[in-house]
């Protein structure tokens, strides 16, 4: 196969340089369509035509003063300012279709967002020593979210310039750090003839040279905040007159926790944040709290979720406060099919670089990769999720993770090979 | 005055050999109807007559089995059976009136009920070795009461045969240890032409000769049940299947704790007993438990009753089982007039044995008289509530109680002292 | 095989006649033991000898009073007075021995304890037709260890009868019900030479003619019980005096139900009973619960444990009372071999009324033969459960349950043919 | 009496104008002290002269930056430099006093300090309309502190100017805002000798011409945080590894509302602000709450504050997390005297604008005058805390809070009209 290593680099450090927080994608979406139309593909929906449309707000999309920061920097790095502004309200993102002849339509899924955390700036972090670090401060792809894009992009040319026979559809997906992002996309119509899909996350404590050839063990999860509003009191004078938000949050945080455990399987329950009150005499008339529920499967999550649910409700009612829940982050469980899996180890075999292959390892966390996974597999189709290992100096998540570029050309040629197997596999 | 203090001892005694409980004073109010009789009293109004007819049964009354228990050991004892059939369901207790020509209409309450405490069969108790202790097993007079109804006769014949004008009303209340006699006898009509009422306690660690005028303080309180019912599950197999009403139980008691205190004074709360589950691997199905609220004021009871109401039934909400309360006790608060405390104060004074005059106490705890008292005081007449001290060998409710027998004379000549003196207060 | 079904029928019959609870199998072991005697097996070791020796009383042994109840019953069920007295302290059951020669040692487990649950005496409940019905009231063999006990005998016969080359060892463990058997007689000695050992239990929704070649998914356990001691005090008069019992108790339960998910797997915990207080108007100065842990590994039921404990004394600490907590059930978790599985299968493929061979069923519960297949695991040696399906009219532990005697010859034949392959395996 | 009202409005604007918060009140000490000097007091104490020395660091003092950064803005605004300087650390506040001859002395308590509240720009507020609206942005005397420093120094110029014989002790208070000021000049040494000292407060709802001679009701208060930390872990891979801040946290809150009533009087408690976690994923390592406890005496309060404690350990414990407490404020009860507040009643008598006199009110709050009161009170002094009514169109601490400053007059001649009456009743 005939990748070119140094185009990938370049487009991941670009990249790299530009992270962007989730539904704020602007200018990556904005390289990204133009790396796109530089190829002359099929079908390019970018934006809103990438993904479903809704009445209701995206999940944690940022409030309009947010994005237009972030509008005006990606327009400030040299993107298209009438792009920028159709990505708007929770619309980045893009899909790529290249189509070649009879065959099956395949689909690989790659996210494309960054995190709000700071990028070390030490001589030993790579970025930093070879001058891409990121231009965003505070900003980071701390999960390597700009190699999956590059390697979409490069998957992208391998199949295009090879003897695949059938569609390939290349899912560009925003918003998968806040869980946010997957079910728009996967509802957006793209998704409804593809046969077989295939995601990718790169690093997971894998080392370069080693491909994971189909994950699974995604915990389906809903991201969710509780806002209690009571009424105020002078805790001194008048402790009677209050409604007391504190104190229903406190009643509905160790009530959640201790929600039945489930026969069927795994669950779980966090209230990671919280926040509440005005004034240690004042009875907080206010108080929020950010959680989680996750089950290993969707079914569990949503016992979860509905049992979360009741004990919010019913802690408010015992303190006579009202409770608000929103929805911020969703995503299913998902397995990956081991005919797709199969044929990664396949390909694998024959790339360069490439010195072992796992067959199988567990996520442990959630994903909403899930949300396309589920689409496929629902209609009859196959879906895998393929983890492509590289040394990774910090973890993912830290100031000090990056990747090692050597993988990119290992990913695009394992998924690549793997895509091709496809249309000859129908034969 | 002329009072004749065998009689009363004659009297008290008989009593105290016939403790009964709450609703079960069938043999008590036999006795008491029968010596009325002896006296031709003008008007006599026995158990149903005496009492608020009501649809509801009366709170805390026993079962038909138990009470079919008490009827035949009161017929046992040479009760009059026809009587005692009517007096069962709730309708114990009776009102004897004398009329003495124009003058006020003046109540004296006292109440009649025993308590299921073993009676001390020491020699150093009293009863025990003079021949009187409790013929019913298990059961005693441990508060005074059989001193209490002696009083009310005693009082009867003294204001009988003075220069008294006006009508005398003597209430002989049934079920007061359970604060549910009260309630139904303050409704029964009987009070609404009293301009003055005195109710008395023996006891309360005022020693003989001692005379506490009038006495305040009674918190207003509501005795309650709540039975929890959920769903059983196999906790190892399917925890999930569960409703489990021990955890609700627990969610409810450590919030009713912590209903917010109350500006206006002072509030008490207590889950004093409870039960549940059968098995330490089954998820509990059902679960209850026995409370109490208490307030300074009957308007802070009846916030601490709707708080606790409302944490019962959100906690129930919580772990997805039914919350059914039902009311077992319930008294108002009260405070004494003065101007009938300083009658109680004149008349003492001329007492023979009273050495000590207390014009104020407090309580501390709850007593249903306040029922009748705020019947009285509602329609524009005047309550006091009398101390009257005796030495008591053991506390209140314990089984070494007795009464010092020299305080009947002291009790009745005071009383019926500040009742002639209201006759001529009119004047 | 050679298998005298009516004596089988018959031993049943006499032991289902007599059920007794955990530490009180006296008339049971006793019957065990006479047929053990006249048998004149190799070693017999009795009560005592067959237990590991303590200080501490064993976990759930009943009192002095209900102990002598039973002795009593079965010496009047004429059973060997000299013996029941042996037996007594928790100091049932038996290990019986039979030597045939050079060849590995096999063991075979059985418990033989009843259940304080009432039995049906409806005609359509086969033992109240045929007359077999429990003598002992409220006492019922509920969950067929009346089978085991059986079955243990029967094979020790088909053993002795065969070509069996070695020693086969067969325990009839006591208060399995209670969890409480299974550590003291793994511990006895008895099982440090055993190459290989079974445990056999009938039912467990698997038919007649159906053999579970191999049993898992035993949840590790322990129950244990929690007793607060505060201090009472008048809850309307003094409420701050008081050091609720009750309160702690709450505290515990809801915190304890909290205790987070652990991400190695399964885990379970249970308040199943609560009891506590004296009356409404007292804060309760004593309170008490059953509550049990699990854990799909014996590590993950530890961390439960410690976790419940911590719970436990901080939610004392809280409320200033005092928490006692005590073990009153234990067992490890457990697996099946699958050699020893293999060698059930194939023995039971040529048993006749065998029609269906499983190879693996989970437990879902917990069982304390785990802790005899443990000791024998961890010292080189393989262990197994094999489940003896059985038509059962109604649920384990219910009044109705009963097994289908066929199965009795069924689970001999098989086990016997099991433990004969293992002498041929050594060749 | 000759009283300067011109000079005490414009020494009243002045401070207004320079609203500092508790330990900061720098400009306006040096004010303070720049006017005591220019009137030659007797003895003047500044700063760490006027508090006792301690090594602990004040209650709420704000951090070096903070003050450096108000001590900056104190001497732009034209305070004395060197001066300022030695007030930093929690040494604001001053001590003057005039001596004149035999006679009693007297202590005057005034507080100082400002609000974190913005004052409002509207025309309708006289402060914004008449041009002395606070220039610190985002602070203002909401609370009237800058006319108790004005009538403090109208009172000393009135006594200087009396028949008064005797010494005049006038305490200048800082930090009463965050009732942290109180207890360290309680401590300093000057109050051990006060025969009788008076405080005074302006406004509490009370109009133009009345004044309150003798306020009661002060609960003594603790203000407190808590810092709860723990360990992180992700919620959804590893929940077990966390040790839960937030879980503990909420557990305290539950708890320390449930704290039982006390019968001794009334108690409060409230946790008013609370904080904790980083992500809704992560179990959180850390939270904190704001909280306070009140009691109707000292004891009632410190019964709140052991139990709090006690209550956050084992909140803490139970979830195997580490809990700091640390003070923040701190005040105790106090009682006025008849004596004191008779003399009030007779000054005001004959003073001009006096047209009500209200015997006794109750704060219902807390106030740390209560340290220097209780030291007087202790050393068999006697104390009295007058309320000067003023028209205040805006509630206190509220933007619109201002004083109607003919009050000023008022209050000046009605303290010191009963601080002459001292030296006269000592004849």
């Amino acid at each position: 196969m005939n990748v070119d290593a140094d185009a990938l680099t370049e487009t991941r450090r670009d990249l790299h340089r530009h992270p962007e927080p989730a539904w704020c994608e602007f200018y990556t979406t904005a390289r990204i369509v133009e790396e796109l139309r530089a190829r002359d593909v099929d079908e390019l929906h970018v934006g809103p035509d990438a993904l479903e449309e809704s009445d209701e707000p995206r999940m944690s999309l940022p409030d309009q003063a947010t994005r237009d920061e972030w509008m005006d920097r990606a327009v400030d790095a040299v993107a298209d300012a009438d792009l920028v502004e159709r990505l708007d309200g929770g619309n980045t993102g893009a899909v790529a279709v290249i189509e070649q002849g009879e065959g099956p339509t395949v689909g690989l899924r790659v996210d494309i967002d960054g995190l709000p955390i700071p990028e070390s700036d030490e001589e030993s972090h790579a970025p930093a020593a070879a001058g891409f670090r990121s231009e965003n401060e505070g900003y980071m792809h701390a999960c390597g979210h700009d190699a999956h894009a590059t390697v979409g992009l490069g998957v992208l040319d391998a199949v295009r310039h090879s003897d695949f026979s059938g569609t390939l559809k290349v899912f560009f997906q925003p918003a998968e750090e806040r869980v946010a992002g997957g079910g728009p996309m996967s509802r957006s119509g793209h998704l409804d003839d593809v046969d077989f899909l295939y995601a990718v996350h790169i690093g997971l404590d894998h080392p370069t040279g080693e491909i994971v050839t189909g994950m699974g063990g995604f915990l389906a999860v809903s991201g969710f905040e509780v806002e209690f509003e009571g009424s105020p009191a002078h805790a001194g004078a008048h402790p009677e007159e209050g409604d007391n938000a504190i104190q229903a949050m406190a009643a509905a945080i160790t009530n959640m926790y201790a929600i039945p455990r489930h026969a069927d399987g795994p669950t779980r329950v966090n209230a990671g944040v919280v926040e509440g009150g005005t004034a240690s005499n004042i009875v907080a008339a206010e108080a929020a709290m950010e959680c989680e529920v996750r089950g290993q499967t969707t079914e569990l999550m949503e016992y979860m979720w509905d049992e979360t649910g009741r004990v919010v409700d019913a802690a408010a009612d015992m303190h006579d406060v009202s409770a608000e829940r929103s929805l911020n982050s969703r995503a299913p469980s998902a397995e990956s099919d081991d005919e797709l899996a199969a044929l990664i180890g396949d390909a694998a075999g024959s790339v360069e670089g490439v010195d072992s292959i796992v067959e199988h390892d567990e996520l442990g966390g959630s994903e909403d990769a899930t949300f396309l996974m589920n689409r496929v597999q629902e209609q009859g189709g196959k879906a895998c999720y393929v983890g492509l290992g590289t040394d990774h100096p910090g973890g993912h998540h830290t100031s000090e993770f990056d990747v090692d570029e050597d993988s990119l050309t290992i990913g695009v040629e394992t998924l690549a090979g793997a895509i091709e197997s496809l249309s000859e596999s129908e034969d």
